[in-house]
Parts: structure tokens; sequence; C-alpha cells
């Protein structure tokens, strides 16, 4: 046995961070696993099979959980192929391309704001039919994050206000916008909303929100592991 | 062959719903594979895995939703192991034990309200530590919901007004509440908060909700094949 040098017992080594192909390789292996995996969760939800497949589909699923040995990250750690703030987050439960429970979102700049294209399937369901109000809470939450990080200033939601006008229909291509309209010191003033691609022009639901840049000192005591 | 009758190819035929043993049989087995697979998400979402590795999973994740053969329920389809509007409901992204997207989050009876009790791990992160601002909503947003029905009114949001007091910790024992504080006409009113076990009159998140119940011919227009 090696001896171990004493400070690696008490203090985390940084992950080594990929670069180039080998970073392409790895988000390439991620995504294509998460995609996997969405496609799992949606025929979980639909499924009418019986409990004997359902147990041995757990057999099987709990075996494979034990495939994924090795390290695992932290509470507040960021993955080795991510970029934080404002970049590629891969496991991000809205837009994350690894993310099981994501739709995932994709974003874009879009004029003066950012717009966000996904289709949400039977798993986000709220009323029989139709997305749940607070999956689409959280898209908006999530594309207005971007609309501030878009505008130069990475910011934290402090307010939310959702106006549910029409139900959001399942499994129908949707289209979500955001852009920000004023800033007042360190808050940042946005505003949201969701349409089907079909008819953008009628928003389904409409957000106002402030968003606010954590100030140094507050920034380096919630985010004590980000570089 | 046998002949297959004209109806069949153009009616959906009703699924059988289970009762008594067979209904806690099925809802068991559906929850044990919800638990196994929210334990890949967040194995998934942790790991730092070779994409070698990533890539043998991918396969034998795909081959696993294979074997989900069988009937699967239509967009707006009320599960057969399901109560609609206000009882089980056990693919809810929020509350569904069957879901792997959900937490899931147990509510209960709590004075003039109800409660909620969770805890969220990586798979539902915003900043780095801390739960998705989205997320917060859709606890809010369910719970709220609950306290509608536990007042006697099931009902549909349509307004949430959320203020993020504080970030809510990821892997921290939360406590949801929400209760009705007043009507008017069809609408309810209906305010939240979540805190963590350990300090519940600290509020993290707020929330003020409106919520509407459906008049008999919208609710049909709405949910067409809820009984």
């Amino acid at each position: 046995m090696n001896p171990v040098p004493t400070e690696s017992l008490t203090t985390t080594p940084d992950p080594v961070r990929p670069t180039g192909e080998e970073l392409d390789h790895q988000r390439a292996a991620i995504a294509a696993l998460g995609h996997e995996l969405r496609a799992l969760v949606d025929a979980t939800v639909r499924t009418a099979t019986p409990p004997e497949v359902l147990h041995r589909m757990t057999d099987e699923v709990r075996r494979l959980t034990g495939q994924l040995t090795g390290r695992r990250r932290a509470r507040a750690e960021i993955p080795a192929v991510d970029e934080f703030p404002g970049g590629v987050r891969m496991y991000s439960p809205v837009t994350g391309p690894g993310s099981p429970l994501a739709p995932p979102m994709q974003v874009t700049p879009d004029g003066d704001g950012v717009v966000g294209h996904c289709t949400l399937g039977i798993a986000h369901e709220g009323p029989p039919g139709y997305v749940h109000g607070g999956m689409s809470a959280m898209l908006l939450d999530e594309l207005m994050g971007w609309a501030c990080y878009a505008a130069g200033s990475p910011a934290m939601t402090v307010f939310l206000q959702t106006r549910y006008r029409r139900p959001v229909p399942l499994e129908t291509p949707l289209r979500t916008h955001a852009r920000v309209t004023g800033t007042q010191d360190r808050k940042i003033l946005v505003v949201g909303s969701i349409s089907t691609e079909d008819d953008p022009s009628v928003a389904l639901v409409a957000a106002d929100g402030v968003f606010v840049t954590p100030d140094p000192d507050r920034a380096r005591a919630l985010f004590p592991d980000t570089p």
C-alpha cells in the first residue's frame, strides 16, 4: 500500500477539467445517456404493464445504478464538464442535455432577449393533458435567468409573478421568451412568456420577475466551491 | 387469428380500474420502480464515470425501455391506478411515488391547511448547492392546489407570486405549508411557504396564489377524458 499524504485526507482535489475533443466526447456521452433516460422516464409514466414486469424492471434499474461506480460529486460541486456561471450546465433540470428531468429546453439569443424551445411530455403533467403549472414557472424562471446573463449580469431570482391565462398543452412544441426590461441598482427586471410554436403571439403564461446580482461577499458566502 | 370487431379499431376501451388488494399491489410495484429510478437519476447527475461506461449504460437503458411493452396511456388519460380530481396521482412530477422526477413530496393535512415534506437532491439544482427557483415554485403550486382541494374546491392556478428570501438548500429536509385565506366567487386565495424542517418558522420562499374552480362547461372542454 502506498502511504497517503495527510492533506489528501482533508482536502478534496479539484476534478480535472477536460478540454477540446475530450470535453466534447464526455459531453456527448452524458447527453446520450440523458436522452435514453428521458425515454425511459416517458415509458415509465405511460406504461400499463403488469406488476411482475415492473418488479423485474426495478431489479434491473437497481443493478444499473450499481454500475455507476467511482467518484460522485458533492452537493455544491460544479461538474468538470460545466461552465459556471452562465454557460453549459449539463445536468440542469431545465436545460441540461444530461438531465433525465429536463425537457431539455434549448436556449438561443432572440433580438433583445432569449428564446427557449422545448416540448413537455406526460412526465411533466399537472391537470390531465396539460403542463404542471409549476413546470411552466420553472421554464420561465430558468429562461429569465438566461436573459439576465445575456444582458451581462448573472443573477438569482428574488421575485417571480406568473399569470396562467390558458393551460399549456403537453406533447406540443413550446416557445418561451424572456427579456430584461430595466435595472434598479442590483435589481434586474425581466419579463417572460410561454406560447406554442404554432401560435407564438398568444401568451399562455406570462411572467414578471426581479433578479438580483449577489454582491461579491454574498456570492462567496453562497458559493464557496465556485472558482 | 381472431376477427377484430370494427369498433375496437376506432374507440379506445376504458382501462380496467383495479380495486382492493390488486390496486395496492399495482401501486406498490409502481412506487418501487419509481424509487429505483430516482436513485438512478441521482447517481446519473452525480457521477464522474468515464464516457465508455456512460455509453454502455446508455445501451442498457435503451434495452430496458424496450421491455416496457404493452399498452401506453394517451396524453390526457387518467392512469387506472389514480384518483382524479384531488386523490392519488401515482405519476405526479411533485407528489407521485411512481415519478422518476418527483422528490416525491408527501402531503398531509395540517391545522387549517396542508403541509408537504420532501428533500431535494442534486437533480433539482439551480445555483450550485441550492434548489432551482422554479422547483420551489413547483412545490408551492402543487401544495397550494392541495390546499384548495382540502378546502373542498379542486382548482387550477391562475396567478402565482413567489418571493425568494433565502436560497433553499439541497439534501436538506424541507417543510412546505399552504392554506386558503379567502374566496371571491370562483376564485380561491391561497398562501404558501417553504422552510427547512430544522427551522420551520423561517420562510425561505413565500407565495401568494389565486386558484379558480373551472365551471362545469369549461371543465368538460378542458378534460374531455375524465369521468
